[in-house]
């Protein structure tokens, strides 16, 4: 049941790498609401392959076709289903990896759950592929949530170590390589592009913030809006560490340093600082929600590493060949915003059954 | 629903800080388990306060009633509910949170979201004091997760940037100050007293290792071990950041260097490194799975903080009274091996769905 | 997991028939409503033991004490449990139960479920005094849906085959033998007493209809009012069928005869008749909910019956002594309107989250 | 979230009635297993329209295609979806139901809850169409508990009040019209013929017997196998009414009646009768579980039946033309089963959590 999001919308993500389609059912949607397939395929293409030299050159047209669940573009209250076909594979690249496990990758715990039957062409159900229905789901909640005013945008804060301190700033979202400071993208890209001249990869991490959140968004305990975020980011593949806020860093600070003051701004409480990155016991206070993702690094490669035969078990080497990612944090990026959109609509939904109603 | 966790066990966590009891009932518990009310007690005592000048001296005795679920002390199948009666409250000392929220606690998002219902007394339901059941699951969890083979850990990474770089040991978790390097950890201690004496507070990371997980637990997706881990240690309060294995510092790394080559030792399948925690693809590789969580310092200090009146709508100082850690980080450490036992005694349940049984 | 029902409300109950107490915990109530302590009482001691010669003479207080989850009697936000003692036990009368299993109890299942470890006394969490639990959760949730002009009450309809089939009124449930044809009542409470004489007993039909509901709760396919309902009425010990509306005996009628004509009615739009039962596609059409209950007999009877046992897995006879209910109809009539009442509220919050908010 | 079984299984339907396609997402599927999917199709062609005089001439090849889940026919361990496309629709004939709800029919109760964006067409997704994806899911488990040794097989009790007392045979399921005693299943068709020759309908009830099931499957509350079946067979429908063993018949019993004596036969536990229909507390006993579903007669009927203008709010009359079933319940006979296989393989799955696995 693992690919299944079971909050106040119920999200069921399907499909293999290589398997026909992969694809994606939300159940909970509002009827009645328009969904801007222009504005749907612009967000899509951000995290689609082979925009350019950064990232592997399969070219994917990923234009999700709505199976069900829309009439004429205006959501009808059933499960809304998005699909897109598998068109570009090539399934030759992954025989060996039956016997070889890549390390870093999911092959070999894949593996020892599903046994020889699991799908390990193109990575199967855990390839990256699979954000693509993460982001058809976010792209929707991203467009019912502008309508309440909350934006979400996202930007590369740094790669393989080479950061941009700046802060984040919402015009980056549009920009082919989504940092604020572009000199430093510049650096980022020249990295990526030695790792990839190196046979290598890199990681890095990814900011997202969510603006125009009511404060009484989350819940204590199991449902704050940190337990909700992590979860859904989590499922994006690569993510290794979350934090929201100061993060890490609090924890080297005094209570005195990280307490964020509240104070009076134009008739309504604000915070000075916003070192709990917009969440205070798991609850929205009305200042932007903020945190990151640590990417690591894709752990295909061509050059040579060690693993082991599954068959004969004994030591040997690997060199991955297939087209890969040198680094997946750019393509990461709409993914993060689509995780918190989720995260964020359900968090809605949920404090709108507390809310006195028009009828009231 | 927030208070509940949902898996292949039910738990429901409930009390606040100065309500006549906390408590928390566990559903789903395999029926002829004997619990050891000891160990157990023991366990409890590792985050109960009052045990030395690092942390508040409130006393809590804080000795479980087990109500239901167990006969003579053997679990027989029914939900078992375990509670501790509150007797060391002192409500008064709360009567001004209600109109002037603390910098850095709950106080305001609790008021925006439950209005002057809401129980601000001593945290009320926010109170760190919740983590007592959580950590009475945990425990029981713990004990079952033994019997498997499986041992969880952890300990003091680094308290107010003071760092104990040595890697983990198992030894580490009977300490009454739970690090690896005494002498750092004597420093910590200095640091948690220094800002006691100011009226401060700091913060710190706790680090948790799992041994002996098989492979094979977790599942891609919303079910990640990442996932299912996450989402239960942000349900103690002040964890700002989770990271896994390497985390946050795999995303600086190249992809050579962070996969962790696959090796055979005595016979068995294992990874030269562990940058991954023990996780790929969200599922165990049979290595130890680490992770850490940041917790924030403190909110609740004596030093003047700015805050604003609710009821005057108006900017204001507060100094806060009442008998607070300087430092939560001691009394996490169960907390946060509590959080891991739940999140893979569940993911195991989850897995033996799917192997073949005995009489197969 | 099976005892804790996770909607929009998570409801969990704990406890057995003759562990220190029994409980519920309800996660998701909303903050700030008064719940009447006093009229909880009324509602509790309905389903009370000990009231007439109709049903056992054991006496339970049946008090429930607020554990947390509201103060001074308003809720809080926080999860409320509420829990009553249990102090009438007499654990000896149940003791040969262990090895000669009743016939038509759960005392067979259980020990086949949960092997020697299960708490057979009193039939521990498969007692109908966990009925008690769920009438306080129930009994909270009438009250709130009072005060949506959401009306909820049950009557006896048959026992033992003698059947009152007049229509169901309002005035019903407050009666001490709650059926609307005092003299049918008085028909049926000679037919216990005689089953009682013989040492045996009668089951019976409980009907319960829900007024005042908006149009538009429930949803289609496993959310529809019918799925909800049955899931619920079905955690009720003895429950062997539920219909709505015309139910089984719609499945005689043509479709001219069962379909309800819409019509105009002061403006509002009726139907003529409620065949349907309110529900129509899972979803309330405005008309009151009408469904009915059957009950089997108690199982546990003086009469002498045949079984095994399980040490010796011979035949065997068996004649349970102890004090039991020779029809517990009566008794079920609140909680029947108790699964109701949680249904719909969990319907009605599930329908707030697409109801624009006063704010909008 | 209604059309998302969520338990151990997670079964997403999705589709409408006139949109591209109707289909289901199972996530928990074990990995390794093969689907006959000439079998499946066998299953599903049971529920297909188009079969004979007795229902619409409507014709859907519903042959479903598996879109991921599976590699050569077998489970991967992904998420199995299967879809099928909807090719032969006729929007027009429903044009007026947009202001003119049939009695009976889901039309008003979803324009209430969806407004003027619901899918009128064909019945959105209140379509009994939609009972083709839970054939699907249904028709998987069904397979995997034949590898167990369980059966289930459904039979007509009884359509338009004309019953067959006869007891359940295995048989039965193969027939075009699945009765035990064909003569009366002659009267039944005659019944059915009658009805659409006056332009009107008739419901009937559908037994459903499932064998081979292990003794201990099921919860207590609201996790009992009558909890659990009932909450899928509600999701069929027309469905009005559920009841197990003797049912509602069992109200009019006493208890020495009603209950079943435990005997032992060929050196194992057996009851002498089966009135609680094999499961006791909720847990199944080793005997046959057996239930019925009423279902009420086909809302749209040829003849004028009186409705109202939603647009004019005042009455009229309607004629719903179109095609359509004079009585469904011949094609709701494998529906049942699909909906029982669902309910008992998912219990099952719940089970195994707690059986000692080969490695113990």
């Amino acid at each position: 049941m693992s690919s299944t999001y079971h909050g106040n919308l119920s999200i069921s993500i399907f499909g293999q790498s290589h398997a026909p389609a992969i694809g994606v059912t939300i159940d909970g949607l509002p009827a009645g609401e328009r969904i801007d397939m222009e504005e749907l395929g612009h967000f899509l293409a951000r995290r689609a392959p082979g925009q350019n030299r950064l990232c592997t050159p399969r070219k994917e047209a990923d234009v999700p076709e709505i199976v069900c669940g829309a009439v004429d573009g205006v959501t009808c209250g059933a499960p809304l289903t998005a699909m897109i076909r598998n068109t570009n594979t090539r399934s030759q690249d992954y025989d060996t990896l039956r016997d070889i496990p890549r390390p870093g990758h999911a092959d070999y715990t894949a593996q020892i759950k599903y046994g020889g039957a699991q799908d390990v062409s193109g990575g199967g159900h855990f390839s990256g592929r699979l954000t693509a229905p993460l982001c058809i789901a976010g792209g929707i909640c991203l467009q019912l949530l502008r309508q309440e005013g909350i934006e979400i945008f996202a930007r590369i804060v740094s790669i393989g170590g080479i950061t941009d301190g700046a802060p984040c700033a919402a015009a980056v979202s549009g920009k082919p390589f989504p940092v604020v400071t572009d000199e430093i993208g510049e650096q980022m890209q020249q990295a990526i592009l030695a790792a990839k001249a190196d046979g290598d990869s890199v990681g890095g991490v990814v900011e997202c913030v969510v603006t125009g959140c009511p404060a009484g968004l989350g819940e204590p305990m199991f449902g704050g809006m940190e337990n909700r975020i992590a979860q859904l980011v989590f499922a994006i593949p690569a993510v290794k560490g979350v934090e929201f806020g100061a993060g890490f860093a609090a924890a080297a600070m005094r209570g005195s340093e990280n307490n964020d003051a509240f104070c009076m701004e134009n008739g309504e409480i604000r915070t000075a600082t916003n070192n709990c990155g917009g969440i205070l016991g798991g609850i929205t206070n009305g200042m932007p929600i903020v945190f990151r993702a640590a990417f690591k690094p894709t752990p295909s490669i061509r050059r040579e590493q060690r693993s082991v035969s599954l068959s004969r078990m004994e030591e040997c080497t690997l060199s991955v060949p297939g087209r890969h990612d040198p680094c997946i944090v750019p393509r990461a990026v709409p993914c993060v915003e689509a995780a918190a959109a989720i995260a964020v609509y359900d968090a809605l939904l949920e404090a709108r059954k507390y809310q006195k109603t028009a009828r009231d």
